[in-house]
Formats: C-alpha cells, structure tokens, sequence
C-alpha cells in the first residue's frame, strides 16, 4: 500500500518544527538544511522546495516566535485608564521577550540575522507593536487624557521610544531590575509627552 | 646590535591596528589571534600576553571606535535653546554611527559579540551618551526651559528612549529618510515630556 500524500502544510510545519529544535540544540550557524532533512528522513532538495534558503527558514521561525508572543495580547480590554494601560501592556510585551531568550538560546543569533538581512519578520513584528500602540493611543485621545495631531506617526514614535526594553538585543544579558526601572522610566517620559498639550 | 626592546603601549596600539584591519576584511569569526600574529611577524604568545582572548580583543576595539567617536561632541557650546540642540546631539550621534558602520563591514558583528558578552565597552558607551545627556537636560532646567525631578535618572530614560536611532543594530538596513523621520518624531516626543510639568 502506497503511503498517503502529506498535505504541503503538514510538511511545512514539519520542518520548521524540526529547524527550531535543532537551532535551540546547535545554533543556527552550526545547523544545514541536511541536517533537518535527515532528522525528517527526507532529501535537502525536498525541504529547500519548502524554504529556498536557510535565511527563508529562519525569517518563518521567527515570524512564528511573533505570532505566537502577538498572539497572548488580545487582553487589551483591562479596565484601566490609558497611562497605566500604556505600562501593563510594555510590561507585557518585555516580559514575553525575556521568556522567548530564556527559553531559545538560538534567540540572539536569530535576532543577529534578521537584522543584518531585514527580513519580512521584522516588519510584521514592527507593525503589530505599532498597531498596538495605536490603539492605545487613540482610546487615550478619545478619552481626554492623551494629545496628539497625528497619532499613527506619535504611536510609530512611542513603540520606537521603547526599543531598550522590547528589542532582544537589549535584553540578553541585563538584569530584571534593570530592565523594570528603565521600563518605568520609558513609561513615564511617553505618558508625559502624550499627555502634554505640546505632543505632536 | 639588539633590536630596541618596544615599549608595551606601542604593541598594544600595534595588535589593535592590524586586528581592526583584519576584522574589516575577514570579519571577526575569520580573523584568528594567529592571523593577527603572523601579521604582525610575532608570536600568537605574544600577542595573548596583550590580549587574554579574542573577547577582549574585540572589546578594545570596540572601545577605541567609542572614544573616536565622543571625541567629536565637545561641541555642546553650539548656541541654541536646549530643545533645539537635543535634536543636534542625537543627530550628529546618529550620523557618526551610520559612519562607522559604512566604514566598518565588521560593525554589526562586533555589535552582537559585544551585546551577546556585555563588555566594557558596552557600559562605557552607554555612560558616555548619559552624560551627555545629563549636562543637556541640566542647562535645560536651569534655563526653566525642562522640568525634571531627577535629572540623573531621567537623562537614562531619554538616552534609553533614543536606542532605536542610536543602536548599530537598527541602524544597519535603515533608510536615511526613514531614520530622519523617525529621529525627529522622538526628538518632538522627549522635548515634549522634558517641558511637561507632569515629566518626573
């Protein structure tokens, strides 16, 4: 009996499976494309039908590292007002990234190569924090506490003014004290600025 | 007749010249201490007398960028209000880095070893940009222009807030009008917060 034809989904998945297990065991350098066809028992030509390339690989790995971080953010319905909102959701979003570093060593590398070669995983990451900002922002507007002329440019500004508390790089190797000051502080200077009649 | 025994100060400056030189043209992963011996017609001893590793090879270099770097900002005297020369610190920051990493393929790499480690050098940029910041933000409240509780802490909050327009690793694959707007939108943002009463 022949076996079934897989589904090109199921295989995709499959690799990239495989691909992030073997990156957290070896790094991303140190791991070929031959490597994760041999541990799927398929030929390299099979998996690069899939991902052209391992740069490819690694942009999917990281955009599902995104989507899977995004994806415990819809609770942005807490009842608080804006300001506070504003930090919860930070602190939210800093602490997810310190999980992902703690629980891939792989993190730092795969960071390294998206942006040295800018992949597409990185302007889907930089726009979902935007769009959250966003919507912040704008429920602030609305309710009277914020001020800002154009708040899509304000909330790329504001996402952009916490890189030191949300981009890996930032986070390896500081300590949680560290990073919670400078979080507060971060905070406080944007909730300032929003809420200062001068904002732009 | 012997051959003048160098003075240590000279090899160190010697070691770092060709490894910088090396660093460029192979990058630091292919760049060995033996290369940078051989270079140099000495012993690899020799030069691990210097240089206890690689590591810290890579963080003097780091560190001699860094001083050639700052060495260009004593020019705060520039006559202008605070807000205003903000705006011309953080700008002249931004251009002397994409300098540096136009001028330097190895930057990025030495980037990452350097936030992968934390080095020295990493520390004492970051101290170097604070202060620079705080004697800003200090006239600034003098002049009644800025209003701040603690200058000191809220000099490391603006210095953090402009990692995205300051940090090697955004700036790699940015273009040079995304990164202009993006610099004066967090300019506007900080200025805002430094001149709101509510700013701690």
């Amino acid at each position: 009996m022949r076996k079934p034809r897989r589904k090109a989904e199921e295989t995709r998945e499959d690799i990239l499976r495989i691909a992030d297990a073997l990156f957290r065991e070896k790094g991303i350098a140190k791991s070929s494309i031959a490597d994760i066809a041999q541990e799927l028992g398929m030929s390299p030509a099979n998996v690069f039908k899939h991902f052209h390339s391992k740069t490819v690989l690694v942009d999917a790995i990281c955009d599902r590292h995104i989507n899977h971080m995004i994806g415990r953010f819809d609770t942005l319905d807490t009842p608080a007002p804006p300001p506070e909102k504003l930090g919860i959701i930070v602190r939210r979003l800093m602490q997810a990234h310190l999980e992902d570093i703690r629980e891939n060593t792989f993190f730092l590398e795969m960071i390294f190569l998206v942006a040295k070669t800018e992949l597409e995983s990185g302007f889907h990451y930089r726009r979902l924090i935007e769009d959250l900002f966003f919507d912040l922002i704008r429920d602030g507007v609305e309710a009277g506490v914020y001020h800002c002329a154009d708040c899509r440019a304000t909330s790329r500004y504001v996402a952009a003014s916490f890189a030191s508390v949300l981009h890996p790089v930032f986070l390896a190797h500081e300590t949680q004290a560290e990073l919670d000051e400078r979080l507060n502080g971060l905070v406080a200077l944007a909730n300032a600025a929003l809420q200062s009649p001068l904002a732009k």
